[in-house]
């Protein structure tokens, strides 16, 4: 099977060592199973850090969104090293050069690629690229809920939904300055749904579950192209 | 000033000898009034001709939008040769590479960049990243109209009007299938509206007037971003 | 085995979805019984109406082979995708790029490298530094006449001669404008000699048979080096 | 006049705004005056937090140094846009690179270069490639001191030094651990030396008074090389 | 004007620190009348050297020429430095990445760009690609003679011929085995005729008339393209 | 097991033609025994030509560091043609260049990568960066001795010997003018010591000795880390 993981980059902000342990040995466990694995990290709170400084100081949006797709780099190397006998070693910095190191048959990392795009839509390129069997969304809450679930106490979990239903969710929360996309940007559902790619969210508390999905069992929201 | 020039596929397609030396004649005058420029090409019927053959060869999309991207190359490294003095010699790939290249002082000149987006996005990636006064649109229509002008005869050229108006009109034509955009696509339009870039769409055929834009006339329709 | 398989630019002009399909069912073949295979596109048409575009233009010569190659690299591209799991996902650009990315065990596809010479002489070049076993040469007529098939009805084919004859029978068509090379030009004559490669000129319709080449059987024209 | 600037971690660790603001305002006197200028960043709490993090996960050093390295290059990249329109728009990351990019005539501003090695030594590494009149370390102390001033509160600053006094002053507090190189470390000083540049330590608070080095005018410490 | 400046690899094997002078002073003068030039290096003994030991270990031909290249390109490096405040501080490996250097305004030096072809066809291919004014072959003898000076005592010095009348005089002596081109192989002189490029052909311990030769003298021997 | 062997710039100077076959079959055996292996070249007399007549010249330090770095790389390239079928085709420029690289699971052979430190310190970095199980200085003398042999006929080999040791010796002996470091430079030194790196310092005439090394035996020197 071929699977990319985005994870957020709340994951990082956390600085769990516990997580980044739980999330090496589901990797080596992947691997070890055969699958071929790329991941995309997020830029978290580094990103925003920068963003912040730079918006203060009158720089522009591109290059704002430069600074957080450096960040979401720096993180990519962290993992890059963590899993260094199974990662290729360099985090490919646009889908031209992702889709060549792909080659290596190693997991490859990579942060953000383009201004104007969240890292969700790298992960939704990089899996048409690949022709992923699944696109697995590991963040900070279980799944898709029904409204915004910061917001809402009484949001409900949806484990199983379209791209339809997703877009009308999604559809008054987002917005594309630099740094502030959530979970799937219309980009990313755009290509999800032109490739048919089909995309699971969950919990990156829960990462030694991705094995469970590639055996078939159901964990977090299920998301059907249209 | 600072202009960036997208250029429609269908310039190129029609092979017309006496548009390319307008073009060069109008680049030259741009250039020798101190105004800098960049070009974005389309990639017109060769694009769309490798990717109906790799279509037919069951070739997944992000490659049939990387067939139309180097196709848009090869009409971009045609205008860099007839420029040569003025262009800058190689066509960068991405928008990191563009921003490198911009230091050079030459008229640089682009083709698509990613997969999943047009080269009207580029476009505006490209404006937005060097702070552009206009992003000129030239096409094989007059400017925007209130209908597609291709299928309704009634159709009527709007001089001005905003982004929130254009997504409504161009609402029912818009679709991501590798080479198929029109005129503008909600993650080109999102990159106007956020960093508030000035645009204006013409007919190729008068591309002359561009300095005529420049010195302060109005050609085609402008468009203000909301 | 090693192969180098330098497909004609007519090959592409025809848009034969079959011929593509042959070519592709071909190599899994070649793939599966373990040889290693290097290919080389040639521009055909594509190549040609840009270089008389940019001919009309008054574009240098050097600038007009440049157009060329980079017609040859988009039918680079379009057999890479075409042939996505076997092959090497970046077309290389000049030699040193070619044997660096041979490295990667796969089918690794070119387009031309550099002006002034033809992409049979990147195929020669490519034979000699992989010590290719074959330089299999497709093309749209059944291997070397003793003249120009095209304006003699009544050339004969040859189905085995020496580089001395070649280049005599030759002799008369040769030229090096941008885009008019034939068959095999001085340099890549040169080439196969110095280093003793085995040249066999064929028809891109029997491609099937490139595995009965590597069988023992004789097929088209067999060029020997002297 | 050539000058390089060393800006410390710690400058963009304090996230002031102000700070930002009158380097900006300095660098753009100097280049007004028509002197060049290389930036060298350091890594700060960014490079700390990645490597600690790192560290905990059993990562080598060369890899904790690479990711201390990739956090300077972030703090280069805010740099850079917030110079925009004086400085190169790409972050070198070797000295061959950076000696390629400095043919530009802008400002380049680069982070680390290479695992065991401080940015002190890339900024002497810069300084001896292009000649530079001065190597201006900018950091959160007034100068060199005669011991550590942040555990001695009896330190004395020293207006004028050789590289021998630093040498000893230095010796006991020099490490090469990951991210714990303090001021010069020996690499640093030997290339001082051997280049006999001239290095001026003194407080990034104090920036606008790099004018007033360049006119003559006596700053925080001089070191003298032997 | 455009110049192109080939120099023997044999400049080099002398190890003459007044020719090194006399070439750094001419090529200030020629920048300083605002003339552009590029510069390419032969190999000379080093690339003899080392291709010696890769033949008898049994290296083949493509990677013994790329020793020869490496070792130009050691050559065009040590031309670099010695000219290091008018030249462009990283030598191109092929005719690509020399365009698009070109762009710089500096001196652009290269040494080889590909097996199979001598560093006369490099500085041929360069000269059509800058529509040079002149390409100068600065070598050890003092013009082309009527036979090889070398092997005739009364060989006769051609202040003026033609590319036809080079090919008869060099026919009888060319090769294609790595390292052993003389003076022009068959190649350039075809782009030389196709480009009609002027050709001069002189001593290079008079490298210092080159200024005559741009004022209209004649030095050496001109030949002119077919 | 993992090695890095760096070979002296002697071993090239000698230009014997057996000590290279010795190494080629060493080299075989290593990799058919399934182990991995790094080579790093020094520079030599070839190194020590180019830099003698930069220095003439008034080329600075920098520079003249980097022509021996690139007569190291061509040193590099004559080993990566020998032993083409192991060796990965592309000699890396410095150590992100040679860890990517490294992925192709071939013997990755490097020169030089910086200014200002000795191939050694390149060797040592390399062993960092990869975990190697030892570093092996393969050199025209049989190990480390008590005094610099070459001065003292009375020279005792030290079979064993730690960092701290080593460092007594070689005080007096070090230098860093460009192409004039000896056996370990202090950078390297520490870095073998924060990473605990074991060191074996041989005659590069015993190299088919390697493998007993590999199995457990002692040959030449074996220095400790402290
Ligand atoms: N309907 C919803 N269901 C689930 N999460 C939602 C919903 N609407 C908004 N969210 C928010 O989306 C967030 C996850 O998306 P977000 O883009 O912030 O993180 P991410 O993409 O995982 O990480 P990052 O962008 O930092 O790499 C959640 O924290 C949640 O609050
Ligand atoms: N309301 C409208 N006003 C103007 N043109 C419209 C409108 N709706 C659709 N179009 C179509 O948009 C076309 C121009 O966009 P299109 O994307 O096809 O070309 P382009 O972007 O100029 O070039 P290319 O994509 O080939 O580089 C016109 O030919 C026109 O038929
Ligand atoms: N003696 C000959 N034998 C065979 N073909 C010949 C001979 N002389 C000339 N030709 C011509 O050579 C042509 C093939 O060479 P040509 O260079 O045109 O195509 P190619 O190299 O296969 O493709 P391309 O250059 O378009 O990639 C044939 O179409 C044929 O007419
Ligand atoms: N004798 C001394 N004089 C001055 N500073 C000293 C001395 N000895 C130690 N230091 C310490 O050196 C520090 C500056 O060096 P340090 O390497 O920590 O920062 P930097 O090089 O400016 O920044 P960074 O390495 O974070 O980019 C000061 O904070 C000071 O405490
Ligand atoms: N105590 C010592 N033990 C061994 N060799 C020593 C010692 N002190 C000095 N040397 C010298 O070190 C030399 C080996 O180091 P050197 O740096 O010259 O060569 P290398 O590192 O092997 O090659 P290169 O730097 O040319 O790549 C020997 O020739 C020897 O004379
Ligand atoms: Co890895
Ligand atoms: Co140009
Ligand atoms: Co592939
Ligand atoms: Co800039
Ligand atoms: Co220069
Ligand atoms: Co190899
Ligand atoms: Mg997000
Ligand atoms: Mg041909």
């Amino acid at each position: 099977m071929k699977l990319v993981l985005k994870i957020s980059g709340k994951f990082f902000d956390e600085e769990n060592i516990e997580n980044f342990i739980s999330l090496r040995n589901t990797i080596k466990n992947i691997v070890n199973e055969g699958h071929r694995l790329a991941i995309v990290s997020g830029g978290g709170s580094t990103a925003r850090k920068y963003i912040k400084i730079g918006r203060e100081l009158g720089v522009n949006e591109a290059h704002l969104d430069l600074l957080g797709i450096w960040a979401s780099r720096l993180n990519a190397y962290l993992l890059t090293f963590i899993l260094s006998d199974l990662s290729y070693m360099k985090v490919p910095e646009n889908l031209e050069e992702f889709i060549e190191k792909w080659e290596s048959e190693k997991v490859v990392i990579t942060g953000g690629f383009q201004p104007g795009q969240s890292t969700a839509t790298v992960a939704a390129l990089v899996s048409e690229a690949i022709a992923a069997d699944y696109l697995i969304l590991a963040t900070n809450v279980d799944g898709v809920y029904d409204k915004d679930p910061r917001y809402n106490k009484d949001a409900k979990l949806l484990s199983k939904l379209n791209t339809e239903t997703l877009k009308k969710i999604l559809e008054t929360s987002q917005s594309v300055k630099a740094g502030t996309y959530e979970l799937l940007d219309p980009l990313a559902i755009k290509i999800i749904e032109r490739s048919k790619i089909k995309v699971i969210v969950m919990n990156y508390k829960r990462l030694n579950k991705i094995l469970d999905i590639i055996h078939g069992k159901d964990i977090g929201s299920i998301i059907e192209p249209m």
